[in-house]
C-alpha cells in the first residue's frame, strides 16, 4: 500500500480525552475514530489488525473442530424471556422495538439464540457433541464506555457454544478450547495467562479467563510462582490461617474516637496496627441482615460474601439509616459487639475470626472498643473466606506466597452445564431413548479488545510495537527525499515490487514528507520491520534496516534483501 | 469436514412457508434457519458460501484500490438529522434509544457515518480521491420481510464510498467500480447484467444496478439485443412514437358502460382494442392535482410521473372521494374530457397523445366516451414519457425491439455528487486554497443476497448447483456401506486425506446412511464435484465421479485421481 493514497491520519498530539496508552496510540496512529460514546469506526490500518486477529482465531477454532456460523445481531425478546434474562440482564441489554412494536434486543451474547437453534435441530446423542462459533459485532450498553475499544459499547467478539451429551464430553471440549485459546494467544505473540474466574452473569460452574498481562489491566490476578495456581482476585481463595486464635490478654474497654470513621483514622488515633482492628459491613441478601467482619487491612470480596449461605446469592449493602437502626450508631462507629443475634447474623472472615484483643466500633457514635475477644465479649462468629487475596498471601494449593499482576481479560471460557438447555428445553435422547438436557460450554474472545490489549503490552514512548502475527503490515518501506533523487525513487519502487512479489505486506511511505515525519510515523504505527532507501545507503549498495524493537539500525544488502529479511523474521 | 460431525440438518420436505426456490433450498440444505421475521442464522454450510462471496468481493475491491474499514452498526441520530434523512428515511430505519435516552439508528447504510469521518480527516485535494468500503451487517426494518435472505431485515452488505475532488475523478472511480463489479460477478460464476437504474432514496444522479438474471427476479430489465442498452424498466425510456397522430375520423359520442370499470371490461363491452382506449389516473405532487393519461394497454411508471414538472418530484394518488370532486365520477368512469383546466393539469403519455378517435371515461358514472380526439373534444395535453416499457418496445438508442428479462439486484453503484458532502459540510481546499464540497460515489453489493440469487440461477429439481467459486466445498466424497466394508472405509479415508493434502475443501459423507440418502443429500447441497467410493469401483481400481451439472457419472482412476480432478475443474 502506498501511504500517499492511504487513509492514515496520524496525530502528533496525544488526544486529551484518551486515558490509557492503547486508546491514545490507536487514535494517534490513525487506527480508529470515535463516532459517539463507546462507538468507534475502524480505519484501514486498524481494521487490518482486527482481521489478522480474526484469522488466527478462526484457524485455531476450526483446527479444534469448531464450526463457524453467523447469528443475527437483533434477537427476539421471547427467547430472553424464556431464559429469564430479559428481566435479569440489566440495562446493558439494549432493548428495542421494531416497526410492529415487537420487542427485540441487540445481542450482547448469544446463548439464547444458539440454544434455540440447536433445540430445533438436535434430537439424538449421535448428533452430539457440537461446537459452534461466530465472529460478530456485539452491543453492550455500558453505562460509562471508556478506554476506546477496550470498553466500547459495540465491539467484535468471537463467541462459541458447545453442546454435549455428558460431563465427560463437556470436559473434553472445555479442555480442547482451553488448549486452543493458549495456541491463539501464543500465535498472536501475547504474554498471557489463563486464570480461574467467577462465572458472573453468564452463569455456570467452572470458568477460566485469559488475561493479557499489562500494568494498565483492569483486573488483578493472583498467581503462585511455585505450583502455577492462578486466579482472578475476585475469585482467588484466601488460604485458611495457619495460626490459631491467641488467648485473650486484654480487658474490654471503650475509648472515645471522635471523628475517626475509617480504619486508617482509628488505627492512627489509637496507635494500633490496622491488622489488629476489624471493619464491619452490613449487608442483606435473600434472608435477613448480615454483619460482615473483616480485618482492618483486608477488603471484602462481594462475590464470596454473596455466596455465603447467610446471604444466599446476593449481597446488597444497607444504607446508613438501616445500619443505625440495627447497630445503634453511624457506619463509622459500628462493630459486631452487642448486636441483636435475633436480627443480625455475624459472619467473620477467617483472618478476622482468629484475632484476639482487637479493636472495633462500639456501636455508639465516636467510640470504639479495645481488647475485644470472640467468645468473651461477643458470640463465636461463623467464619468464612470473605476477603480479597493480596500479594504475599499463601497459595491455597501449596502455601507459597503469591504474586499479584494486572491483566486485561481477552478470553473467557465457561462450563455452563444445563443452565440454558433446561430453561429453553434443549434436550436429546440417549442410546436408551431417555431424554436429557444437553450440557453446554461457552467460549468467548474479545477480538477488538485484543488489539488494544496488544498495544498496552507492546509499546514504547515512540509508539506501538506490534507482534509480527498481528501487525497491520510486515514491512514499512521509506523513501528518503525521493522528490530530489530519482535514484531513490526508482530503488524504492523496485524494493516495493520485490517485497510484494515475495508475499510481504508492505506500507510504502512514498510521501514527499521530511524524513523526520516519515520516521516518527513509522515508529508510531509500529510495523515490525523498517527499510529505508536513501542516497547514502545506495552509494554502498545497502538499505537501512531496523526492527521496531531494536535500538540500532543496520545495513541490509540490496542484493540478497529477501534472504536478509528472512533471517530477521521472528526477531521482533 | 466429516459429515457425521457437521451441523448439516437437511430436510426432505419443502418447508411450507418458503415461497421461492432459493429460500426452500437454503432451508432444505441446512444453510439457514429462521430466528424471527426477516432474521436468519447462517449454519456452517451456508456461512461458508457467504465467506467465499466476501473473499472475492474483498480481493477485487482491494485490487481496485479501495480500502477496507469497519463502521459501527449503531449510529447517532444527530448525523441523520444533519443529512435530513432522520425524518425522510421512513420506518425502514429502525430508531432506537440507548440507556441514556439518546436517539440512535441501526445502520441500513452508512453515507452519514463515512461522510462524518472524512470531513474530520480530509482537508486538502492532495488527500483525494479516497475509496473506502466495509463488509458488514446491515438492518432495514422491512414491513414485509420475505423470500428468506433475499429480503431479510438483517443482512450482510458490502458498502463502499468514494470521495473525489472533481467530476473527472468521480467518473474514474465510478468506472473502476463498474469494472470491479463486473469482475466480481464474473468470478462468482454468475450470469449477470449491469443496467441503468433510478437513484431512489440514496440520491444522486447516475446509477447502475447489477442484476443476476433469474426468472424469479423481482425486477424487470429491458435490454436491447443490438446496441447493448439495458435499464431497469422502472427507469428505461420509452422511445418516442414514430407515427404522427392520425386525423380525427369519428364523432364524439357517449355510451353506457354499466359495471365496466377496468380497461379490460370497457374494451370487451365496446369491442375496442385496449390500445385505442386511455386510462386516467389522478395524482398530486408538490403543486396541484394532475390527470395522468396513458394508453389502456400501458402501465404508469411512477418515477417518471413524479419527475414531471407538473408533479415536481412526488407522486401521490388521490383517493376516490377527491377524484369524484375533481372529475364528477367514480375512478372507473373518469377521463380527461371536460376537466376544469384551472384545477387539473392534464399530462398524457406520448403514446396516448398520438391517439385519435379513442375511448375514455365520460366523467359520469357508468358511461364512457367514444371517438374522442385531442384538440377537438379537449385541449392538447402536455405529452411526456410516463409509462413502463414493455417487451418489443423500440430501444431508445437504436430502435431495435427490446427484450425484457427478470433479474435480482445484487449490486448498485451511484454517483452521489455533493448530496451528502454539502449537507454534512465535507469540504476540501483546492490547489488555490478555495473550499469545495467533495463529490461522492457509493457502491453496494448485497453479499448475503448473492447467495440466494446464485441458487435462483443455479438449481434443478434435485437441489442446488453451486458455481465452483462459491461452493461451500469443492468435492463431496461419499463412502458406500463403509460399515460393512473395511476396504471402502480405508479407501475413503485415504481419498479424504489425499484431497485435503492437495488443497481441496472436502465434505466427506462418513455417515452410516443408506446410499440413496447420501446421494440425495449430495445433490441437494450441490457441491460441484462428487466422488463415490464403493466396493464395485474398487474392484476395478476406480471411484465414481460425477459433476453436479452432468447427467451421467464416469470412472475416476484411483491412481491419478488428482490429475483427473484437475481436468474436471471448471467443467461445472
Amino acid at each position: 500500500m502506498r501511504l500517499s493514497q492511504y487513509l492514515l491520519p496520524t496525530l502528533r498530539e496525544t488526544p486529551a480525552d484518551a486515558e490509557i496508552v492503547s486508546h491514545q496510540l490507536m487514535l494517534r496512529a490513525g487506527m480508529i475514530r470515535r463516532l459517539a460514546a463507546g462507538l468507534y469506526s475502524w480505519l484501514p490500518l486498524g481494521y487490518r489488525v482486527v482481521q489478522r486477529v480474526e484469522q488466527v482465531v478462526r484457524e485455531e477454532m476450526n483446527a479444534a473442530g469448531a464450526q463457524e456460523v453467523l447469528m443475527p445481531v437483533v434477537q427476539p425478546a421471547e427467547l430472553w424471556e424464556e431464559s429469564g434474562r430479559w428481566d435479569n440482564f440489566g440495562p446493558e441489554l439494549l432493548r428495542i422495538k421494531d416497526r410492529h412494536d415487537r420487542d427485540f434486543a441487540l445481542g450482547p451474547t448469544h446463548e439464547e439464540v444458539i440454544t434455540d437453534l440447536i433445540r430445533g435441530e438436535v434430537r439424538s446423542y449421535r448428533q452430539l457433541p457440537l461446537n459452534l462459533y461466530q465472529i460478530q459485532t456485539k452491543f453492550r450498553d455500558e453505562i460509562r464506555p471508556r478506554f476506546g475499544v477496550m470498553r466500547a459499547r459495540e465491539f467484535v467478539m468471537k463467541d462459541g457454544y458447545s453442546f454435549e451429551a455428558d460431563e465427560a464430553s463437556l470436559d473434553r471440549t472445555y479442555e480442547a478450547m482451553f488448549e486452543a485459546y493458549g495456541r491463539i494467544f501464543s500465535r498472536l505473540g501475547l504474554d498471557f495467562r489463563p486464570v480461574r474466574a467467577r462465572t458472573g452473569a453468564i452463569g455456570g460452574s467452572v470458568s477460566h479467563e485469559f488475561h493479557v498481562l499489562a500494568e494498565s489491566g483492569e483486573d488483578e490476578i493472583a498467581s503462585c510462582p511455585s505450583c502455577g495456581y492462578a486466579a482472578n482476585v475476585e475469585l482467588a481463595e484466601a488460604a485458611a490461617p495457619e495460626t490459631e486464635r491467641p488467648a485473650p490478654g486484654e480487658e474490654l474497654r471503650t475509648v472515645d474516637t471522635p471523628g475517626a470513621y475509617t480504619i486508617a483514622a482509628v488505627s492512627a488515633m489509637l496507635d494500633v496496627p490496622a491488622d489488629r482492628t476489624v471493619k464491619t459491613l452490613f449487608a442483606e441478601g435473600r434472608h435477613g441482615p448480615v454483619a460482615l467482619v473483616l480485618r482492618g487491612d483486608h477488603e471484602l470480596n462481594e462475590d464470596k460474601a454473596a455466596a455465603h449461605p447467610a446471604l444466599g446469592g446476593e449481597c446488597h449493602f444497607l444504607d446508613g439509616h438501616r445500619v443505625k437502626q440495627l447497630a445503634g450508631a453511624e457506619p463509622g462507629s459500628v462493630g459486631p459487639v452487642g448486636l441483636d443475634v435475633e436480627k443480625v447474623t455475624v459472619v467473620a472472615d477467617r483472618e478476622a475470626a482468629v484475632l484476639a484483643d482487637f479493636v472495633c466500633g462500639a456501636n455508639r457514635d465516636d467510640q470504639h472498643l479495645m481488647g475485644v475477644n470472640w467468645n468473651e465479649n461477643l458470640p463465636e462468629p461463623q467464619a468464612a473466606d470473605l476477603r480479597m487475596v493480596v500479594k504475599g498471601d499463601p497459595c491455597p494449593e501449596c502455601r507459597t506466597p503469591m504474586d499479584t499482576t494486572r491483566g486485561i481479560e481477552v478470553g473467557h471460557i465457561f462450563k455452563l452445564g444445563a443452565k440454558y438447555s433446561e430453561s429453553l428445553g434443549a434436550t436429546y435422547l440417549d442410546a436408551d431413548g431417555r431424554e436429557h438436557p444437553m450440557l453446554m460450554g461457552c467460549y468467548g474472545i474479545g477480538v477488538s479488545r485484543i488489539v488494544a490489549a496488544a498495544i498496552e503490552q507492546n509499546h514504547d514512548d515512540a509508539g506501538i510495537r506490534w507482534p509480527e502475527a498481528i501487525a497491520p503490515f510486515d514491512v514499512a518501506l521509506i523513501a528518503i527525499n525521493k522528490k530530489k533523487s530519482q535514484r531513490v525513487a526508482d530503488a524504492a519502487e523496485a524494493v516495493y515490487a520485490e517485497l510484494r512479489e515475495a508475499g510481504y505486506e508492505v506500507l510504502y511511505d512514498d510521501r514527499d514528507e521530511r524524513p523526520g515525519i516519515q520516521f516518527n510515523d513509522a515508529d508510531l504505527i509500529g510495523i515490525p520491520h523498517r527499510l529505508v532507501v536513501g542516497d547514502k545507503g545506495l552509494d554502498r549498495g545497502v538499505y537501512e534496516y531496523k526492527a521496531r524493537t531494536a535500538a540500532e539500525s543496520e545495513d541490509a544488502p540490496a542484493d540478497g534483501l529477501l534472504e536478509f529479511l528472512r533471517t530477521r523474521a521472528g526477531d521482533v
